[in-house]
């Protein structure tokens, strides 16, 4: 059995077209490594209400939740406190981070803003990181991580020991310089011959042309191989040569 | 009054971590530029009973939804039949679309495969580009665009003429090498002083050294201007040198 999570990225930011959002890029790569299947992201404001609805409907859906920003010690900085109210928590100074933070800042640096960094959810763990000194963290099937992406990698990496490692997803890529459209019925035939192989087609354009990039994805490599030479058979038998990526 | 959006993105290849979405960030600053506030973002996969769900709850909530993906030829190009599902709608060949695209692609070229681009919801308008013959459409106050990038900014410039404009937001960001752990406290007075602007902190880090971004947004342009005046004054008095982006 695979485990299932989801993304909930928290910041105006990417809803404003200001910050161009690639936590999600990163994970979905580390995750499909892990054989973990992300299953849907979400965006939403720093607006308290929306991030525990959003978490609320991610967290009892799938079996991981992995959340990017919200956790500074600016005003704005809201997502310990939604998480602690998804999770019908309280909220308060971890003494283990307080204590890290007060010495690393040093006792007159470690100013109240900053200790809200200290703040975590009852019952939620520290994520400590090599980026910082300041933790994400994780409550039941949580994972609360910054945004700044530095930080979230580093946080990732802490993670990812602890997660349940699945058969990874076995991908194979085949393109060639053709019309998508050339291709279609070809390719829903090798789908209905595959039922164990998901085989998407993503047409792509470049300065001297364009052409199609057809992938097949399964936890069996097998299948998968199957399925590509199938499909470079199409290809080739279309007058087109396909290369693998 | 201003508009409220979301954007779906339908597609495994962003789940998997093989295409890093742009699309999000494109019309997030574009409906930005138009005075729409983009207040949710889901990415799902290729499954037609999510995309479904997600259109639902998106469509009901907000007063536009832009959906990107899964217009193409090929078997895992299903929006448009979710699409009609959502809206309890049939689906079949739009005459005018379907002679355009044959005259396009001639008779011969024209296969059952590339017919199915010809497909819309009963009720659907299409939406013509620059990009490509197959349009994206409009149902009530969805738009459903391409996933590939080019053609679904092909289809915003169609699109955005008929969006009701609002005020814009007006953004000033004012950025400075200091942590933002510093700033935090001056800058939570400065919000509370300033209900009309929201004000975000973002850290960033450089290879020599860090900082912090802060942005004042509202639609009221005089308020913004002020707001930021005082995060320059708050900056300025902590020894740090603010500059305007």
């Amino acid at each position: 059995m695979s485990h299932s999570a989801a993304i909930l990225v928290i910041g105006d930011e990417i809803l404003s077209g200001r910050t161009q959002d690639t936590n999600t890029h990163y994970i979905a790569g580390r995750l499909t490594a892990l054989g973990i299947d992300l299953k849907e992201c979400r965006v939403v404001a720093d607006v308290e209400a929306e991030i525990v609805a959003a978490l609320n409907a991610l967290r009892t859906r799938y079996d991981f939740v992995f959340t990017t920003g919200g956790i500074g010690p600016t005003h704005d900085d809201i997502t310990a406190d939604a998480v602690a109210k998804a999770f019908g928590v309280g909220i308060g100074f971890h003494a283990e981070t307080f204590s890290l933070m007060e010495a690393n800042y040093g006792k007159s640096q470690f100013n109240p803003m900053r200790q809200r960094m200290a703040r975590l959810p009852h019952g939620a763990m520290p994520i400590p990181n090599s980026a910082s000194v300041a933790p994400g963290f994780r409550i039941g099937n949580v994972f609360v991580m910054a945004g700044v992406p530095r930080v979230m990698r580093a946080m990732m990496e802490t993670i990812e020991p602890i997660l349940p490692c699945g058969a990874p997803v076995i991908a194979i890529t085949v393109s060639a310089k053709i019309g998508e459209g050339l291709v279609a019925a070809g390719l829903a035939e090798i789908q209905n011959a595959h039922a164990d192989v998901s085989i998407g087609s993503y047409p792509f354009y470049t300065d001297d042309g364009f052409g199609v990039e057809l992938v097949a994805r399964s936890r069996d490599a097998g299948a998968v191989e199957k399925a590509a030479r199938e499909i470079e058979k199409l290809l080739t038998s279309l007058g087109a040569t396909p290369e693998r990526r």
